[in-house]
């Protein structure tokens, strides 16, 4: 191990390592709760990646053209954000005192768009920061390659701890960057041969180096030099001088670096250390043993100095990007102001597509066609399938696909690859200018949830094509049916859920994911459903809508999404027959419906009326809206989709028979309790 | 490429295996769906595995020491039809000609426990079967240590596609296979250069021999032998021979072959090959061309050979069993019986403890003192965390751990690996013998869902231990707190999900998974909860049952799950002393509730008392047993557990007013509607 003075520094940035490690030890110790060990043990690479490698303007903390950074093993988020406060981004030393306490700006993992200036993705979840990162530099790239270096050109900076590299998220996302040859991605492996279990080596022998050869990546072993300033710039200068792969860097690390108790010792991980332990170790590194959050002028005035230069770098791109516009290229300068900051250009909507009553084809089809109605203008969108591009609807027309021979292209082969393109997406939407599309069976959604839910919490602009959405798949079977799925993302906080039931609502499902904010998930059908009367200019907006109006006072309301919204206009039609006045909704969203008052609600489901509700999955959360459901609480059967939905009750004949049982059972005056049986196997 | 003509075979072999190809290309070409390519590509491979390699006797598809076959691709499972039909499993040609069928024994996929006899696991979401193969042995590798060699002594055989290898999971898997060092593994890659979006090319560049090298598996690279029986063969014994290390035998294979237009083409991959074409390649092959699931008898007879060869080998394996337990080692005759067919020795469950009110501890806690009560009884257990192991309740006292140097240990160290933990599982419990128990925090269920899915499909017998289970985590904050999680897996068809009350709870819930069939989730807490009057005789079996009296005809009904239970409690007493009658239910599981009769549901839930619901959660799907939710519709928080608890609305004080205002807004008439929505941030 090094000794404590770090090599390679001057007698100021020395101070300016230990006044970190100082924080790194105090700030979890206060909060009784949190990881010092391995900010600690990084507070030189942080100085060095902070003050003499990377690209930032603490004062635009969202400057485009800034160098990204990404600390996969959040919970060392200390270190984060102790550089943060350190450079001037307008975290205070309160909010360090405030970590992990509730509402701060510093909670136990950092969490992109929620008031914490600089924290680039939302991290925790071990390995995200690993597919966020691929997801920046793809961004970067395909910026870079459209407009020119002037306007974009920086790199991305990743730390990954051995937990990163353990999950699987980070061999598809690694894979790919590799194929990809993104040059600008700077990976550095904290290897630190601790996890909570204990050393690594209980679980986890392989070798990284060539682990990461085998992904194509220029990989370096740096060895022992996580306490020496010099070695750490020239060691990352190295790699970034490498333009054609990805780089990844094995930095032989000591996590609770240099407390004579923890220091290699898993228990520095995730405790405090304790005051006694902290006042030695603060005497270790010629910190003022009993003061606490120790932080002297000169410290702060050498990192506010570093962040200064950044605001020069900043100022002198603007200056660049305004000659670079005046030039011949100056059409550009629209395209990029609607690309970094707009959806498309004026009157993007209008060219989306409308179909007739008469039409029938599958919404992944319909959404397809909006899709490359709009793709021309819209310019942020980058669209791929894990291995399901055709399939998914995800395909452009004529697209470019993204890779090393078209680092502009925009069609994105991700591979069979689900968790990955989920924290991709992530990454792209986080670094600005592009909106990623990405589609794969809804069932595969079980793949990416963990990247799926920090869409929702960061709030990231991402659209997910979720197709082949119901057993109406057909012989693929019980594996590929999902059933659960639209009650596990309609659960899923922040997460907009949209299943169009025809050719036009999937294009309005299309429009409101990308006027949206946060993300939003398409759920599309493999099979042809026919183009109904009354969704060309259906309130998808408000999340469910009249489509048959059943008179004033209809005797039921028949609720359908997606595919069964069509099964239930002919069951309405089947109940007419039989003088039963039945009222159809298409409710193609939960959230936006959720979302309207309660006059809306009422006068859509009509207060009173008996409920059915109707839809090819699980009757969980029904009960909220419907007194009685067709719905399927078991799993699928394989068989050809029409056959299989028959089988499940989905057809005219049998939603009209459910909804004359539900009216017996209210005339029967044995409506006193709630029937949450779906009836199946009809 | 070869050609038709297989090396190394004879005639009546390479019949057999023109027999299996014609299969592969009639059956989907009847479903008018399926997966011909890799089938026919993959029939002298499975040819070989099932004539000249595997151990197995298709009269006894259970036989206990069986050689496992995992076919990861499962989309290809034509090809596993055919020789569980050709070798006499009981399959029939009816059966193949049925292929993806309703109700069918061949559907889309292969279904394990699904009356398809020698189906080890269910495969098609792909990955998952890399995972099972790990957990096949593991298993084995215990039992044999256990057991010794005449008791279990087999291998197992995985092929592995492109896409499986792309998945996250291969990498978290075949990263632990390495690890422990199973010599008994053999997987091989079906190296075919096609993937659904087209040439792997386009999303792929890894070198796999050296990334499983880095994995530390013995690797060889069998190059173009697809089509070369004896040296398939050659190459697998090679590989068999191979004791400390799994191996991996990389094959290059040409998909479709000898399909003159589809070879080599990714259209062989999910579409039929058409009748023309079909008619073409058979004739190539010297099939009768005109015949559909053509197999003549010697064919027929040739593989029934080899499966009696396999009954043979079972009937010597009988014989050894009986002498090994009728010698000194007889003791070990009982433990089999237990070990293989049973739970634990007899009264078992009286092991398990009791806590008295008083007591406070988390759940977590309480299910870990639960599980080493009994370990030594219950020999199935397999007990283990995903770096997790000591937080989630999973460490067996003094329990050695699973790996090279002992490989009888039963205490897991799965690492950082969600997703293969939950597929390594269910192979584990698909082998038979073993019961594994698998921890992680509640909220990376998220990255195992691709395969708890598949243990509720498939009905393994494994348990989760989800633990961190609300907000009351604390300050990990967000990223680390389940909001949406007990609604995921509620919404799950055929998984058990229990979330005790208290330590009583926990230990019935222990004893209930331990006897249940299928898999069970324990969803418990990190933070201590009190021992609470009345849950040692709890009845936990029906799911909810009541805690608190409140009467015969209470006025309110308060259902509280997990840590919320205690809440409720207090929440009473409050009322009480506001002379409002306040029932309280504990329901710990929905699943076992909503399998009890409508009387015993009403008599818990006094049908007419309004019912509040109180669960530190999403209060999604609750409008199915409650008129109101105190629950956490948003993300959460990062602070103290009890602060950002109490934040949230979880006080005695705060679940006593909210109970008070539903019964309110009763007295004022208001409660024509359901008011779904939740309160909190009072």
């Amino acid at each position: 191990m090094s000794q404590t003075i770090t090599a390679g520094a001057t007698d100021l940035e020395q101070l300016g390592i230990n006044v970190i490690r100082g924080l790194a030890m105090d700030a979890p110790q206060k909060a009784n709760s949190g990881h010092p060990g391995t900010a600690m043990a990084l507070a030189p690479l942080a100085h060095v990646l902070w003050s003499r490698i990377m690209n930032y303007d603490p004062a635009e903390p969202t400057w485009p053209n800034r160098d990204r950074f990404v600390l996969s093993p959040g919970h060392a988020c200390i270190l984060q954000y102790s550089m943060l406060y350190l450079t001037g981004y307008g975290l205070t030393l309160d909010d360090i005192k405030a970590f992990r306490t509730p509402h701060s700006h510093t909670p136990g993992h950092p969490e992109a768009n929620h008031g914490t200036p600089g924290i680039e993705v939302t991290t925790g979840p071990l390995g995200q920061g690993v597919a966020n990162g691929v997801g920046l530099g793809i961004a970067e790239r395909i910026l870079r390659t459209r407009y020119g270096p002037e306007v974009m050109g920086h790199y991305t900076f990743v730390i990954v701890g051995d937990g990163c590299l353990m999950e699987g998220i980070s061999h598809e996302a690694a894979s790919l960057a590799g194929h990809l040859g993104l040059g600008r991605l700077i990976y550095i492996y904290d290897d630190n041969h601790i996890t909570i279990d204990g050393p690594t080596e209980i679980a986890l022998n392989d070798d990284p180096v060539k682990r990461f050869e085998a992904y194509g990546w220029h990989v370096e072993n740096l060895g022992e030099i996580s306490n020496d300033a010099e070695a750490l710039e020239a060691g990352i200068r190295r790699a970034m001088a490498v333009e054609d792969k990805p780089s990844f860097l094995t930095l032989r690390s000591h996590i609770g670096y240099p407390s004579p108790k923890f220091t290699d010792d898993h228990r520095a991980h995730g405790d405090p250390l304790g005051e006694d332990e902290i006042k030695i170790t603060k005497e270790i590194l010629g910190l003022p043993p009993e003061e606490h959050f120790w932080v002297p002028d000169e410290v702060v005035e050498f990192y506010r100095e570093a962040g200064a230069r950044g605001a020069e770098a900043r100022k002198a791109w603007e200056a660049g990007l305004a000659a670079h516009f005046a030039g011949p290229g100056s059409a550009d300068k629209q395209s990029w102001a609607i690309q970094w900051g707009g959806i498309g250009a004026d009157g993007w909507e209008a060219k989306l597509p409308t179909w007739s009553p008469g039409e029938k084809l599958a919404t992944r089809a319909s959404a397809n066609a909006a899709l490359n109605a709009i793709a021309d203008v819209v310019p942020g969108i980058v669209s791929g399938g894990a291995d399901l591009t055709g399939n998914t609807g995800t395909r452009l027309n004529d697209a470019i696909r993204q890779d090393r021979e078209s680092p502009g292209g925009r069609q994105m082969a991700f591979g069979v690859r689900e968790h990955a393109m989920g924290g991709i997406m992530n990454g792209m939407a986080a670094h600005g200018g592009i909106i990623p599309i990405g589609g794969t069976f809804f069932i595969f959604s079980d793949y990416m949830r963990g990247s799926v839910r920090l869409s929702a919490l960061s709030e990231h602009k991402v659209i997910y094509f979720w197709t082949h959405d119901s057993v109406g798949l057909g012989q693929d079977g019980p594996t590929h049916q999902p059933i659960e799925h639209l009650a596990i993302m309609r659960a899923t906080p922040g997460l907009r859920v949209i299943r169009p039931a025809d050719a036009n609502e999937s294009a309005a499902a299309l429009r409101i994911a990308l006027e949206s904010d946060g993300p939003t998930a398409l759920i599309l059908t493999r099979q042809a459903v026919p183009v109904l009367e009354g969704t060309a200019d259906g309130e998808v907006d408000r999340g469910a809508y009249i489509l048959v109006e059943g008179g004033d006072d209809p005797d039921v309301v028949l609720i359908g999404t997606g595919s069964e919204v069509s099964v239930c206009v002919e069951a309405a039609k089947l109940l007419e027959a039989d003088g039963v006045r039945a009222r159809v909704v298409s409710m193609p969203s939960w959230d936006l419906f959720d979302a309207q008052d309660d006059d809306y609600q009422d006068l859509v489901l009509g207060p009173g009326s008996p409920v059915l509700s109707v839809e090819a999955a699980s009757s969980f959360g029904w009960s909220r809206w419907a007194d009685d459901s067709v719905a399927i609480d078991h799993f699928g059967l394989s068989g050809p989709g029409d056959e299989v939905l028959a089988e499940f009750g989905f057809t005219p004949e049998n939603v009209a028979g459910r909804a004359q049982a539900l009216l017996d059972e209210i005339d029967n005056g044995s409506d006193d309790e709630f029937d949450s049986e779906s009836e199946d196997g009809v």
